[in-house]
C-alpha cells in the first residue's frame, strides 16, 4: 500500500508535500478539510489526537509533526533521492542540528515576530528575531547553495519552506543571504510542482 | 577520543546529560559558564552560534538543539543501552513523533503558559496548553510505563525531563497519568545520578 499523506494545502502541511516530491516515493494524498469538521473527526483524531496536519501513514506506522514525518521519511526513502545523511555520515550531525532549528528557533522567531510578545529571555530558547536571522545568515554565508552546501537535503525544506513564508509574510526582513537561499530552493522542480499551482 | 559534551547544570542541559547516562557511552564534561562570558565566548560560538547549551561534539561532528543531539545520540550509540527504533523498526514513527512534540507542542505549551499570552490560533501550531496537557495524557494512558510501552527511549528522556519542569513550576497540572509516568522516569538510576546530587 502506498503512503498516504493527510493534507490540506491551505496549511504548513505543504512543505511536506514539496519533501514527498524531492524524495520521489509514491504516495496518496488523503484531504482534511478545515470548514466541514474532518479536521476534528474521530477517524482523523486516531491518525492525530492534535488535530492537524500534516500526518503520514506508511503500513502500520502513523507520523505526525513536520519534524518528525521528515526524518523519517528522508531515512527510510533514500531512492530515487537521498535527502538525508546516514547515521555514520559524519554531516547527520550538521542535518539534524538545522531540523531541529527549524521548529526549535525559526518557528518560535516567527511566532514571536508575529504576536509581538514580549517573552523574557529564561523562556525563550531561541533568544530572539534578530539572533535567529543572524545564525541562519551566518550559515547560509557558509554554505551554498543549500545547508549542508552542494547536498539538497530535507532539512533545506524545513528550513527554506518556513523562512519563505517567514519573509512572505513580513516577520522575517529579507537579506541577500536569504534571497540567494530561497532562489535556489524554489527553483527546484519538486517545490514548483507544489507551489506553482 | 571521547565525545565532549558543552553542560551546565543550571540548564535544560541536564536533560542531554541525563540521556548521555541512559546511553551509557563514554564522555567528557565540557562546563560553561553563564557568569563569566563564557557561553559568548569565540571558542564556544565557533561551536554553537546560537551561544547556548547543550551541545556535543564527537569527532568531527558538532551537534546543538537538544532534539537533534538526542536523535543523533541514540541512532549512533546502540550499546550498552538501545535507546531509539531502528530506521525499519514500525515503531520508529511513533518515537520521532514524541521527539517532535517536546519542541513543537511541549514547550511552546510550556511558553505560553509561564507568559500566559495570548496567542491567536493561527499562530499557535501547538493548539493550546490543555489540548497538549490532554495529548499527552491520553497517550500515557495508553502505553505504560513509557511512552513506548516497556521501552525506554530517547523520547522518554525529551518528554519527561520537559514535562517534570512543567509539572514543578506549576506550568502543568499535575494529573494521575502525568504523577505514574514521572514516578517510572525519575526513578531510573540514570535520572537519580544526574538529578539527585
Amino acid at each position: 500500500m502506498a503512503l498516504e499523506f493527510y493534507h490540506n494545502p491551505q496549511s504548513r502541511a505543504a512543505m511536506t508535500h514539496w519533501l514527498l516530491e524531492e524524495i520521489g516515493c509514491e504516495y496518496t494524498i488523503k484531504p482534511v478539510a478545515y470548514d466541514d469538521g474532518s479536521m476534528r473527526s474521530p477517524e482523523f483524531l486516531a491518525i492525530n489526537p492534535m488535530g492537524k496536519i500534516p500526518a503520514i501513514r506508511d503500513g502500520e506506522t502513523i507520523v505526525t509533526e513536520s519534524t518528525a514525518i521528515a526524518i523519517y521519511l528522508a531515512d527510510k526513502y533514500k531512492t530515487p533521492h537521498d535527502l538525508a545523511p546516514a547515521i555514520d555520515d559524519p554531516r547527520r550531525g550538521e542535518y539534524l542540528r538545522w531540523i531541529a532549528f527549524q521548529a526549535g528557533a525559526i518557528d518560535p522567531a516567527m511566532m514571536q515576530a508575529s504576536t509581538k510578545v514580549d517573552i523574557p529571555r529564561q523562556s525563550a530558547g531561541w533568544g530572539n528575531v534578530e539572533l535567529v536571522m543572524d545564525v541562519l545568515d551566518t550559515r547560509l554565508a557558509e554554505a551554498s547553495p543549500y545547508l549542508l552546501g552542494e547536498w539538497f537535503t530535507a532539512a533545506d525544506v524545513l528550513v527554506g519552506g518556513t523562512l519563505g513564508w517567514a519573509v512572505q509574510f513580513g516577520l522575517f526582513e529579507m537579506r541577500p543571504g536569504f534571497e540567494n537561499y530561497l532562489k535556489a530552493v524554489q527553483s527546484r522542480p519538486a517545490f514548483q510542482k507544489v507551489f506553482a499551482g
